[in-house]
């Protein structure tokens, strides 16, 4: 099974759970919209590319790491775009979870998803039953209030916020849980691939600020400039052009060369870097 | 240690492990304000209370289990103040936490809650692995939103509401899950636990619609009547205040009858008779 459909499903899956009984059908609406269709699901994608890296001897477990991840994404994304953060009304090409349910669902949806990632893995990581703790942890420290999602989100509250600190937590935490989970669900060291998932996580928020500068709002499914709108910290604002490009460049790099010794480098070295090829706007491209 | 004490160090132990390290200054003072000083910390007495009965084998994971069950449910309080649902500006006497740190470190507060909680159950759970799996999964049925608190608050945005199912989720889910999870840290079987922690959910719905009702903002330390303001079902408004009173009293005779056998039943009767005994707000007591 390619990674896509294996990713899909274990997305239903987690989320079914949820679909028998009496499930109050506009929160459900709201959770289905949040999550289907998604974007690139690059993260889990990450998390199972380690794992199978690695051999895959726990695939449930993967599976269900890998679902958490998602969710924790889409939480992510879900409570960002409401109007006491960026009030964006379009996302992925839709109508972004409170403009089209309204924010008490939109908020309602994002805990609902945050807490549905933490289920998934309780109940779905059979397999390898050792490895619940560690990735709870992981997770749990990836979405939060020190150094995850609700910390970098949380740095845009305060007056004054350093570049890195802001980007390790809002975009790096959970591409480096992304790999080390996939890690401690294959039951191999977790550690050796942190700096993986932290050059990956780099170069993502690098190539994120380059689109947001440079995309149309067709290309990107979003608003585009609202880096500069929203007064927000951005690699390109700070870098300018030509040395964003470049530095995206020397992460995809830093990133191949931190993949670890293991049974499928090769495979996962490929993986990475058509994936990364894909991170450069087309605008991008020729200036550097 | 009497049961206030170790509910306080567990909960300040919880959220201690987020302030190492620059975490953002006004997240970290959000947090702190929405879960110290408490309310009656009713929940977590709950489920130490059960563990206690139960000869409290592994006690560090029932003050993991009493935390984590407290810290969500002071995020529902965060989340619902919040001025898309109750726009309450009181909580315990205090600025609600949106009125006091501003609507996007509210929203992050809660969020933040959401996930220290099962940090806390995967970290704090040490001596009695094997429950984190349930454990887990417990808690996130008790806040999610099948028929947990992010349920019983989306059933308040559907135009029809049937009162039983929404309180269940509302109120119910997290008594139910804080006696089953007692019982779950203890190893002893979870499900006989189950109807103890139903009556008492919906004993304390029932006298919470009472105190809304009959109650002064001093007394409550947050606004009353607000279930006639929002037009929110309230068992006064539906059954009458004399029939109200008269049902409280018989939820907590059949909460007692359900307590199962166990090696300290008698003080857990004992304890919830005199815990019960504050739930009939003065002014219903000459209704009855």
């Amino acid at each position: 099974m390619d990674l896509s459909r294996r990713i899909e499903r274990s997305l239903s899956r987690a989320l079914a759970l949820s679909c028998d009984g009496g499930m109050p059908p506009g929160l459900r609406q709201a959770v289905c919209d949040a999550v289907f269709p998604g974007g690139a699901r690059i993260r889990p994608r990450l998390c199972l590319a380690v794992a199978l890296a690695n051999g895959d001897p726990a695939p449930a477990t993967a599976d269900a790491a890998a679902a958490a991840i998602e969710l924790l994404h889409c939480a992510s994304l879900v409570h960002d775009d409401m109007p006491c953060f960026d009030d964006a009304d379009v996302r992925r090409g839709k109508p972004s979870v409170h403009r089209a349910h309204g924010e008490p669902l939109a908020l309602l949806c994002g805990d609902s998803l945050i807490i549905r990632a933490f289920e998934a893995l309780a109940t779905g990581a059979t397999d390898h039953p050792t490895a619940l703790a560690p990735l709870v942890a992981e997770l749990s420290r990836a979405a939060g209030m020190v150094s995850g999602l609700c910390a970098g989100q949380a740095w845009e509250c305060e007056p004054n916020v350093e570049l890195t600190q802001y980007h390790r937590a809002k975009t790096g935490a959970l591409f480096v849980a992304s790999a080390v989970a996939g890690a401690i669900a294959a039951g191999v060291a977790p550690e050796p691939w942190r700096l993986l998932g932290e050059r990956l996580g780099e170069a993502y928020q690098v190539a994120d600020d380059l689109r947001d500068a440079l995309s149309t709002p067709e290309e990107l499914g979003k608003p585009v400039g609202r880096d500069v709108a929203l007064d927000r910290p951005s690699v390109v604002r700070e870098l300018g052009l030509p040395c964003a490009v470049r530095r995206l460049r020397d992460l995809i790099a830093e990133a191949l060369d931190a993949i670890p010794d293991c049974p499928g480098a090769i495979a996962l070295r490929a993986q990475i870097e058509e994936e990364a090829s894909r991170l450069l706007p087309r605008q991008a491209q020729r200036v550097a």
